[in-house]
Order: C-alpha cells, then structure tokens, then sequence
C-alpha cells in the first residue's frame, strides 16, 4: 500500500491521476508545480513584454538558472551545458560538429535509437566515413559490453555512440570503463576518441557525476525520467571536448557580435551550440520539476527506489508462465523488458492500454517495455501483473 | 480614435492592455485563444498520455493540421512544409543540406541576420566555399538590389541568401524577380541555383503565393507577425529544392523505419527535416493564433491595414524635426526604421521603454525600428510620435 507521503506527492501529476502508467521511458508526467512555472512565465513574457530590454534579460536569466539546475543535476560546471529541443538534437549536434576525414570511423552498439543511426548513416554518407556496429544486445547478459565496443576501434575510430542506459533492456553501461577505454585507444592523427552518450533514459534515473568519469557528450531530454514539458533537453560538452566540436546549426545565441552586429566569435561556453528563440517558458517548468524531484530526495535515494519498484515487477513478471524477462539479473534501472511466449506483444500492450495501463512494445529486440519510476506503486505494479497474467491465461487457452 | 470592433479585437491580447506595443518583428503578443489552446493541449497530454497510442496519434494528426493551416497561409501544399523551433533552424536546414564542393559560391545581401551570417561563415569554413556579400543596404530607395545579387553570380554560385522583407529597414525585395534571375542563371555544373528566404518578417505581414514566384527555401517563424508562442516556426522547401537538399539534423520524425526499427528511407515529404520531441502544444496554439487572424480579414486586408498604420507612422515621423526615416518612400510593411540627428538611439529606446512604449534599436544600420501591425491603433501612432518628437526637443536644447 502507499505511503500518505507518496499519495500526497503522486497527486501533485495529474496524468497520474486517471491511468496505470509504465512509460517513463517514452515521456514523464508534468506535475502542476511544472505547469504552473510555465504558465506563469508564458504571463510574464505577455505582461512585461513579449519583447524589450526588460523581458529579454529576464528570459537570458531563466535560461541560465535552468542550465544551472541541469549542470548540478550532471555533476558539471553550468558552462558545459547547452540547451536544446531533445536528446536527439544534441546528438546531432555532437555528431556534425567533429572534423570528419573520408576514412574516419564511427562505432555505435547495436542497441541506439533509429533516429540516431540514421543521422550516423547520413553522415557516413556526407564524409565517406565507416560505420561499425559493436554487438552488445546478445551478451548483455553474460557478455563483456566494453569489449565488445573495444574490440571494434581502430587508429581511425574517431567517435563511438553508446547509449548510457539502454532504452531497449534496461541496461546500464559501464561508462566510465567505455570512456577509459576509447580516450587511452592510439589514434592515427594522435586525436582523442571521442564518446557520445545518448543519456535520454540515463539523466532523471542514475545519479551522475560526469566530471568523475570523464565524460565527452552527453545528450539528454527533460521529459523523460525528469518529468519536464516536451520540447527541452540538453547537451553536455567537456571543455575538452569542445575544442573538438564546431557549432552546426547556428544562430543568434551561438554567438558574439560587435558594435554593429557582426558575428565575432562563439559564445564561450555551451551556450555556442544554442541556435535561436525557443520555448523559454518551458525552460523554468524544467527547473520545476527538477526540484519536485530533489524534495523527493536525493538522485541517489530515487535511483534506490526505482531500482526496489523494478525489482519487484522483474520478480512478478518471472512468475507469470509464459513470460520471459530480457535481463536474468535485477533490474539496474527502471525499464523492465520482457516478452511472452505468444509473441503478441503489439495486442498485449493494446490491452492493457485499453484497461487504463500504458506501456509500450520495443521492436528490437522484439519486446515489451514497462517502465517504474521512484514514485510508482507497488499497487500499480500489482495490477499490472494481474493484468499480464491474465493475459497469457488467455491466450495460451 | 480605435473603432470598438479593433478594441474588442485586441482585447484578446493581453499583452496590449499595459503598453504601447510597436515591436512586432521581434515578437508578436500572444491571444488569449492561442494560449487557451496551448494549455488545453497540454492538459490533454496528461489526461490521455502523456505517452502512449492514443495520444500519439492525436499529437501527430495535432502536426499534420498545423502544417496544413501554415501551408494555406503560404499558398503551398501541406507536404512541402516542415514544422521546426524558429526560422533559423529553417534557414540552417537549407544551409546544411545542400551537397557543396570545395570553390562553391554562396551569395548573400548586406542586410541579413548575424545568426544566418555565422552559420553561413561556419559553412564556408567547412566546406571550403566562397561567400560574396551583394551590398543592397545603401540602394534600397534609389537603386536595383536584383541587380546587386544577379552581377555578384557565377558559374559557381550555388545558394543565394535573402530576406524577403528586411528585418533592418523594413524594405520589401522583388522576390519573384530574384528566384527567376538565380534559377536562370547558367551554372557551371547545370545545377539551379537555389534561393534561401529569410522570412522571419515577411510571413504574417505580406500576402503570400509562394508557389506562383517559384520559391525554393523558405524559412519562417510563427512568433513574430502571426502572433504564436516562441518555439515553434518551419521551413516550406519546393518539391524541386527538395531534390537537392538531404537532411541534416535527423532523428525518428525524419525517417521511415522497418519491421524491427531499422531506418528505411526519408518521409517522402517535408517532415523529412523535422527531428524529434517538440513542444507539440505550441502546434496548436500557432493555428489559433493564424484561426484569430483570418478571422479579423483576409491576408490581402490585414497588410493594407499594416501599411497604412505604417504611412501614419512614417508620415509623422518625417514631421519631426531630427528624426529621419530609413526609407525615402511610403513604407511597405509594418517595419519602419529612423535616425534621430543626436544618434542616441539606445537611450531614445530606453527612455520610451521606461514610458511604455516598446520599440528597438537596430545596428545596422545604426537606427530605432518601430513596428505597426494591423491591429496597431491611430491613438497608439500619436503617442509615440509625441513622445519622439519631446525626446528630439530634449536632446536639441
């Protein structure tokens, strides 16, 4: 049963309210704190300006308290930090930045978002790159990842793409390992290996400290496991790194001008990779619901609770007959990942979102994703198992 | 005196009701309507989703209708638009997509955005291209700006850049003359050369027929004169443009996908530029705002009624003595810019600002850009006059 604390926290969402939901990993709820922050701000914009010297600076304020907020939240300086619409943004961002020589060669495992191979692809195709897919779905399990990644570099490699949390399973990469590893591999040009993390799943369930393992990019979104609006995310970029990154798509905020507005220079810091106007009332939703989350507790206290919910949907789901979970061992994170012996994913998931639970099939590999956060229930995760149970009774009639 | 149909009218906007508003090109005020329809998108999102198949499918039919209420506006068919942040990711997407060589030539006017002039500088930077400036400022009232673009083409020009109404003086450019003289001008390698258009100003104020002045690129947002949330603007590419432009930044929303998630192909349409995660309520909110236009007049009424508040404006200013307006002739749009002798035109800003009156500063050229939109009152006209004409007479004594 929950705890009043936890009734009176979860009543803070109102998606919570009507609904079973296990899709964390697709998009977190707004809370009315959130909300409001950006309500209020949208008032704000409208009453001060929408556009003169006094709202401008306000909205410069805003943004560089959210990025404050973010860079606490990653353990980095807040000049690390740029802003941006989605994870996959700041990919792109890292992933057009670099100084690409036909030959180079890119790594990425197997388990990256298809959005994020196909912007690999084109790049290959753009500069005459190699690609190289490091298999790592196959021995999450019983295999050495790392390795599997290692094994794949050459004197050409010059970045490889490892998501830090893998949206399909579940699984958590050793990323300091994978970091270690690629900075120490001996280049032809002497240049570094560069790794970009695709941290979508990552940032809002793991407690971060990227300084301590030498992190290059780390590319996240605010509306997945933080619970932010659709529409901000962001990129962290090392210092070292950046001196390898040219900013891509640019704008007003890439840069500095002069006394009559000529371009100068980048923008010292993170903020070279901004472009231009974007949704700032949903800048200060973020800070909003980040700091719901740090009332909460700590990144560390939450990452214990989501790891205790996902352990006991794992532990229920091995008792349903004829389900089968992708990890054989306790859930690292919040996304659990299964499959039935019927192979009816896509009808399972209809089902149950007909019955008020949402959840979502993945298709590679081909499985059924359910996502606990923090502040999920152990009741919700009952009912969800009934309800799988129920249907694998059914359909193994 | 306002009639009581425009006092009603621009009750929907509060941002009207505590200053006197003349910044326009900077940010439009957002209605009631259109900011209605924003936080009623949003709480269906946490009501039906905030993920999941249903609310899916009314998110992306959500897109489909914007595009379609953009395209109308444009004269253009649904399919050639691309909805992004604001229009320089738009110009960025033309900029980034076209497959330059080593020599190529891009050609852009004096009077561009800093923003596009970085990211063009980048670009040659990168690609190891020739940037030629066709000076336009100093000819707007006496000259031929085509032909200031037309003796800057070569056989290797590639891109031409221009805006279609200047964001600096307010100038209107013979846009159908520009695309016909590029598209007829023989290239070395027989490719057309494309046209970019900056449309930031041009899109809300100008009636538009993009299709009819054979447009290649054109880049806009939804902030400015059409009076929707920051955040959201887009991208119309031809059919025959989007030939020669391959994606840049890509992600799931750019791609077909396979049976296992495997990217397959582009969308056969303009959503092949879109990334990823948007903030999808703003969506709706720019079609009402557009809803709330059309509602007022036709394309063709609200920009007569913009250029006359404009004459009003600039008529009154070449009464006082000190001011001189940008352009010799009666303005053809709602931007119009001016001198004052003493040159403080960032105290002129300040000190209006501080009577609430909301204009700015331009660097270049060095002058104050006030901004009428249809919907601007005679009453409000007055007032800024006189209060230019007491700072002219302070700053003579």
């Amino acid at each position: 049963m929950p705890s009043p604390d936890l009734s009176t926290f979860r009543a803070q969402f109102p998606a919570l309210a009507n609904k079973i939901y296990f899709n964390y990993g697709g998009q977190g709820p707004l809370s009315d704190r959130a909300f409001e922050a950006i309500v209020s701000t949208e008032r704000q914009i409208q009453t001060d300006g929408p556009f003169n010297g006094k709202i401008n600076a306000a909205l410069s304020a805003n943004s560089g308290v959210t990025r404050s907020a973010i860079a606490d939240l990653l353990g980095v300086p807040e000049t690390t930090i740029s802003l941006t619409e989605d994870v996959t943004v700041g990919c792109n961002i890292a992933l057009w930045g670099l100084a690409w020589q036909a030959g180079d060669q890119i790594v990425l495992t197997d388990c990256e978002h298809p959005g994020v191979m196909a912007a690999v692809a084109e790049i290959a195709r753009r500069f005459d790159l190699t690609v190289t897919i490091a298999p790592i779905l196959n021995i999450l399990n019983d295999g050495d990842p790392v390795a599997a990644i290692v094994d794949r570099l050459t004197p050409r490699t010059r970045l490889v793409i490892v998501s830090h949390l893998l949206w399909n399973t579940g699984s958590v990469l050793p990323l300091a390992e994978i970091n270690r590893a690629c900075h120490q591999f001996p280049t032809e040009t002497g240049q570094t290996i560069r790794v970009l993390v695709d941290a979508a799943q990552s940032v809002g369930t793991l407690p971060l400290d990227l300084d301590a393992i030498d992190v290059d990019f780390y590319a996240f979104t605010g509306h997945k496991w933080l619970c932010g609006a659709a529409g901000v995310g962001g990129l962290y970029v090392s210092e070292a790194a950046r001196q390898d990154l040219a900013p891509t798509f640019i704008g007003w905020r890439s840069i500095e001008t002069d006394a009559v507005g000529n371009p100068t220079d980048w923008k010292p810091n993170g903020r070279r990779y901004e472009v231009a106007t974007s949704a700032y009332p949903l800048y200060a939703g973020l800070r909003e619901a980040i700091a719901v989350h740090d009332e909460w507790g700590t990144a560390t206290e939450r990452y214990a609770a989501i790891c205790d919910r996902a352990f006991r949907l794992w532990s229920g789901l091995h008792a349903i007959d004829g389900v089968d979970c992708w990890s054989m061992s306790p859930p690292r994170s919040g996304l659990v990942s299964f499959t039935h012996v019927g192979g009816q994913h896509q009808t399972l998931v209809n089902q149950l979102e007909a019955r008020g639970l949402m959840l979502r099939t993945i298709l590679h590999p081909d499985c059924v994703r359910a996502c606990v956060h923090y502040f999920t229930t152990e009741d919700e995760i009952d009912q969800l198992l009934t309800a799988i149970a129920d249907f694998s009774r059914s359909t193994s009639r």
